[in-house]
């Protein structure tokens, strides 16, 4: 009888940088979820809500424990293998809430630290290319591994419709090119994990 | 008799990026404000409270109108001549409450337009030089004009001391800095003010 | 008779970041010079070549003198009254020709302090989004006041022909949207040529 | 008897951003030849000049073919497993020679693929902070893999003295500080080399 070592399932934590309960940023990730669930296996998507964030404030620390809502944001990032980062691009940068979240899980310890992420954007004018770099800037000290290649921008007004009422991606050539990064952010993230973890460095 | 042109008063909004009670920003503008009471005629700087303002949205715009302490923020921008930005660095960035104050008030009709701007960061590390950059990215697409020259970055946590336990800025040479910047902005706004106000534009 | 103040005409120095002879970017720098030249009173363009300049290197100054050619194109950038940036975008930044130009011409005393400027790129890809950042950024050290709005970019890849077999740029909507960029790198100059010059400043 | 595996030798292309003849990020880089030499296992630091590359351009590829002094270069980068650049910083950005070695190693094939890379700057005022996020976004592009931590800046004009007569790092603290970079860079290396290789992507 062959015995085959189960592979370990790869947790990816989603992150919507948008409010808005229609937001076409969260769309693509239950398209995310959706495409790990049917066709890649060995990974799965897990939406990690930040709408209950409190703006960050070091006052809030007491005696190094955080607002319990803050904890338990803290707690599902530490136990995902990767982050997916989907998000709209306000005024050519990250948004509020996005950056919230991203400053939270970086109060020591760090629970971001030396994981691989990937980063989608649906937006208007630029498609979400100049927050790109901002989030990977933010990354470098938050110790961020972003894939580079492929990048996934959308502009979500050209036409034809990308998303359905429902706010469903229904774009073939679309679910194809987020397949594509949720498979680059996979192998990223095994290749990531097949060295040595690397210690935790600081600035010189 | 001798007549005297009344020059009229800039008024500057200075907005804080921290939250914290004891915030060394929110001192480097009470120290702005003493400097330009005793020492800089034509120059008033009014502080503006971000701290209140709920996270960007746009669900909560409805009709075209926005919460009410939205409309009061975004009428006390609109009626300054030009903005100061104190602020600390989180995470080689700007902090999340002053993103989303710039986003609130770049809401149309963005009321930044056209406004001159000066940036001055207490922070740790780096001591701000990262976060300026993303600022001043953002306020390409709101229409901030910031000076160049002088540029504040103060490392909170070197030796000596540059705040009191009220707060309060102490330090003779970073007062002279300070004052530097407020005088650069008060030329640069009374420069931009000379011409045509420009025409908004829009992105070809 | 009738006497009329002459108005001044503002010079413009038009640098190409590309080497190409067949430059895309050299052919919107005619362009801009013919509609100047056509359409726009009291504002004239003037290319400035960057080709002959040798890499920057401080072991080629020698008791404060630059090379010959060095000399040249600083002289010609500290006439003009502003500055048109036409370049491609490589690997997402600058060029090296335009970094080299810009890097000589800051050599104490820098020649670009204190100008106005525009950004107008063709390229492919993000259309030189992210470059127009990288440069901004350099020209905040370099003192240079850049237009906000609009914003020029140009994919040159994309359908339509924008130019002919000569290089000549023959869309008539993009002569408007550079038509727009020109008039607003005049209004900006003239604005700031309105009030008092700043004083040199220097980083605290 | 024993028998161990040979642990390949990791073979780092370095590059220097200053063709001044005293450069001293010249210096750090022998400082890291000697580091490596005598005190890392397995790691080997090989200078690459780029001191004879000429201005990119396309024009002088002909027949996908690249002059001789280019195809060397090119060549010399695809042999290396990782990438050490050492650069001063100019006008808050990366050298113009530096940025010409990027885009020249870039031409397809791009030979920077999938690289790992650090980044280490000896530089006035800022040290160099600025430009690191500068080659940073270019390094997605070039699909280059940078360390996030150990972050190493060196204000070259802070008494004391970093470097002697002859331009040699004589800093223990700092030598330290260069040796921790390079053993991440080892790890970092070795970690990426463990999975399975990135296919190349492309822009979605």
């Amino acid at each position: 009888m062959e015995m085959e070592a189960a592979k370990p399932t790869i947790k990816v934590a989603a992150i919507c940088g948008s409010l808005r309960k229609n937001s076409s940023n969260r769309g693509l990730i239950r398209a995310a979820e959706k495409i790990c669930a049917e066709s890649i296996k060995g990974m799965q998507i897990e939406y990690v809500d930040i709408s209950s964030l409190p703006f960050i404030n070091p006052d809030l620390e007491v005696n190094g424990t955080f607002p319990p809502v803050v904890e338990d944001f803290r707690k599902r990032i530490l136990e995902a293998d990767s982050v997916l980062f989907a998000s709209p691009e306000y005024n050519y940068s990250v948004t509020p809430p996005l950056k919230n979240a991203l400053d939270w899980a970086s109060r020591p310890p760090n629970v971001w630290a030396d994981k691989a992420a990937a980063i989608v954007n649906v937006a208007g004018g630029s498609s979400g290319m100049r927050s790109q770099f901002h989030l990977r800037q933010i990354g470098v000290f938050l110790n961020l591994h972003f894939i580079n290649k492929p990048e996934f921008f959308l502009n979500g007004r050209q036409p034809p419709k990308k998303f359905d009422s429902q706010g469903e991606l229904i774009d073939p050539q679309i679910q194809d090119n987020l397949k594509a990064i949720l498979l680059a952010l996979q192998a990223f993230t095994l290749r990531l994990r097949g060295g040595s973890p690397s210690k935790d460095g600081n600035i010189l």
